[in-house]
């Protein structure tokens, strides 16, 4: 067998940095959410460039599936191995290569996570926005495209990777980008490697754009009586170009979740969480113009976090909603959607979601990011009951089939991964052909986390 | 000949807006700058989505060379005919297809202007801020990925442009993208296209993110003792955060000829001329702030221009630039080099620039956009001398290649043309093979802009 092949030779390249354990395949194989364990015939755990470029070698002369593994934080089991294979794990490839202060970017390895990049560039003033709430891998960020909640002023992941080092399907390595903040010099080849998912090379060093960090920051909460007039409120803001740095949506569920298990005291109607950046005279500004718009819309329980602390903890909430919301429901297990639709459709498409959970007897609070028209139901079901899984997921595509006849999209920010290539063909039509032929191009022996995103293959 | 076959076809198709008139053939094959003229057999001006596939149908059908046409306004000879063929010319397609207020997206055709464009949006209350200067074609700016002066604050157009429509070298039309405001659903395929400068298909409509009017605007000019003190400034002033929606920097040579040309009357020394926008307070705000770091660096001469007519004024100067400098030497034609570099060593390459500007014996003005590490110095050199042309192309070449050395890129904005080919291999190494691995699966034929872009084809 050929992956037997592959092991053995991989094993001589990193002996004990290429391990069969089984505990270690089944880590590896898991998914946040729902899918059955895919694990990997093995694990590496490659050191620098030059080892990525040698196991992709070994593997593409032995026909062996390659699959990138960061942090295992994504949502739609992207790092599974449903055709098995080498799992490459960039854990000990997570050294920031440089910090240029002022050039406002950094150059790190795939491995580091978010909040460890942002602990060490504390002290330079500078930080890098880009928060999917998770402590997610950068290189795993960048192949999912991720954004989360300051995308709305601080854009995704596609916005803020200037330049890639990337392991080809055939073991070459290329750079893309420059350390320029721009460039009008050919294909966006960084463009085109953000939000793969692996499937066109792995990503071995990424460019990234920083930001300084805001002489002052202020967050609040605000009670709205519909989420008809939450939105209404944030389209507003925007239109007035009040920059805001976060504005998430919770709908009742959600807030009740928060009530019950993470020991917030808020009333139970739906929510806007709002962070400002800027001067100490711009946030006070933008606030009282906030303030006097949310006001119009019906906005109340104004709170504001100024403190640190405070702020620290309004987040935190946030952030752990994912777990709350599924502790809110004990033993059981969550598919999350992530339908984004244009802003003007987003308070029709949460209404009509949360009909869709309603008619699927299921329990399924509501969050997302308002400013970007993204949010996520969090669909509750029991992991023994295959009704309640085929009712969770009808529910789901409704929600799709409705945000693509929006102008929207499946997937704002989780991406395609195992959970939802099926949607790829109707929201793509004759662009997904194309996908395929790009990834033909770039692994034309299909060893690069196949099986996933693009059209399946027919005999060559 | 095949190109005479696909020119009778494509009057069958397209009657009187087939032209073959050598006026209309030349307008379309000359350059905004040194190239010599390169004109195509035939122009086609399309009316529809679907006019534009018949007549790539046709072209591929008949192995016929296809060069989009947009306004006119690149400056490395993007919409040159090297091969001749058809110049696909966008005129008549130019409408905006819609303005989604709320969403704050309009999907326009390829012909519109971005002057054109924002007239029409301004009741709204919305525009598309991206701002090369030239009044430009957004089919073009996009397959330029041109950027210009609003970038530092608002990004270039692969920022600006959330989805496309677009006409395959095969005549099918695929749709890229969606109206929402992100997705991770599959590879950027918009971000393929935009920059590609039509060589991998021809752009029929774009889907454009637009921006609230800001409810105040001020603009400013200071001067400078030197290019490396307003650089520090400028360094400075964004690590505060302050986001500026303008940062030029002009040197000595470009204020004089503002003055002699232009009827300026500035201290004849480095200047930065900014704007800010936001609200009534935080333009205030950042206006002081930067007004004391600019003092902390030197900067005097601090003149704000709050009313309209005065930034009017100061804008209308600055983007007449090219045509000031060309006029302060009558008869002379220009070389405009365009390298972006990390903005920390922004000041050194400007000053070896201006050595080897100075070496060369020419005229070299430069100015540029300080924010984004990306300066032009516009080389005046007399056409009828190639010893000028020659000493101006050295100077040019010193200039990227010192670029590329400090992680930078050849061009920040005016792209490849038929002038920046010959760094493609140096900037980007074995990435450029790649280029040219993409241009090959959607272009087999190389109909598209044949000749630009990527590695000369050897025989199929």
């Amino acid at each position: 067998m050929t992956v037997t092949r592959a092991i053995h030779r991989l094993t001589t390249l990193l002996g004990e940095r290429l391990t069969l354990s089984k505990p270690v395949l089944e880590a590896h194989g898991r998914s946040e959410t729902y899918f059955p364990l895919s694990a990997p015939d093995a694990v590496a755990f490659p050191r620098n460039t030059h080892e990525v470029a040698e196991i992709v070698k070994i593997c593409a002369a032995e026909d062996c599936p390659v699959i990138g593994y960061g942090a295992g934080t994504s949502l739609e089991g992207q790092t599974q191995a449903p055709r098995g294979g080498v799992s490459v794990d960039f854990a000990q490839m997570a050294a920031i290569r440089r910090v240029a202060q002022e050039d406002m970017v950094a150059i790190v390895e795939p491995g580091i996570t978010r909040e460890a990049l942002n602990e060490e560039l504390r002290a330079t003033g500078l930080f890098f926005p880009v928060d999917p709430g998770a402590n997610a891998t950068l290189g795993g960020m960048a192949s999912t495209r991720a954004s989360g909640t300051t995308t709305v002023r601080y854009g995704t992941m596609r916005d803020n990777v200037i330049g890639l080092e990337v392991v080809l399907a055939d073991g070459r390595i290329i750079q893309t980008g420059s350390t320029a903040r721009k460039s009008a010099a050919g294909y966006d080849l960084t463009g085109l490697f953000v939000g793969a998912e692996g499937t066109l090379g792995l990503i071995t060093s990424l460019t990234l754009r920083l930001y300084g960090q805001p002489e002052a920051i202020t967050a609040a909460a605000c009670a709205f009586p519909s989420v008809d007039a939450a939105v209404a409120c944030v389209i507003d803001t925007i239109q007035m170009d009040l920059s805001m740095a976060r504005i998430e949506i919770l709908d009742s569920a959600t807030v009740a979740a928060f009530n019950s298990v993470a020991g917030a005291k808020m009333p139970e109607c739906p929510h806007l969480l709002l962070e400002f950046h800027g001067t100490q005279a711009s946030v006070e500004d933008m606030a009282e113009s906030f303030g006097s718009i949310a006001q119009d819309h019906g906005g109340t329980d104004f709170e504001w976090a100024a403190r640190p602390e405070e702020r620290a903890a309004l987040w935190r909430m946030r952030h752990h909603a994912y777990w709350s919301i599924l502790q809110s429901r004990p033993g059981a297990t969550a598919l999350v959607t992530d339908i984004c639709v244009p802003i003007s459709r987003l308070a029709e498409a949460v209404a009509a979601a949360q009909e869709d959970i309603q008619a699927a007897g299921l329990p399924g609070p509501i969050l997302g990011h308002v400013g970007d028209g993204n949010f996520h139901a969090i669909l509750l079901f029991d992991p023994d009951s295959p009704a309640e899984l085929r009712a969770a997921k009808a529910a789901s595509d409704k929600m799709v089939s409705r945000a693509l006849t929006m102008g929207g999209t499946a997937t704002g920010e989780h991406g395609i991964g195992m959970g939802k290539l099926s949607y790829m063909e109707r929201e793509h039509g004759a662009a997904w052909a194309l996908m395929g032929d790009l990834k033909r191009t770039l692994d034309p022996q299909n060893i690069m986390n196949p099986g996933k995103m693009v059209p399946p293959r027919n005999a060559p």
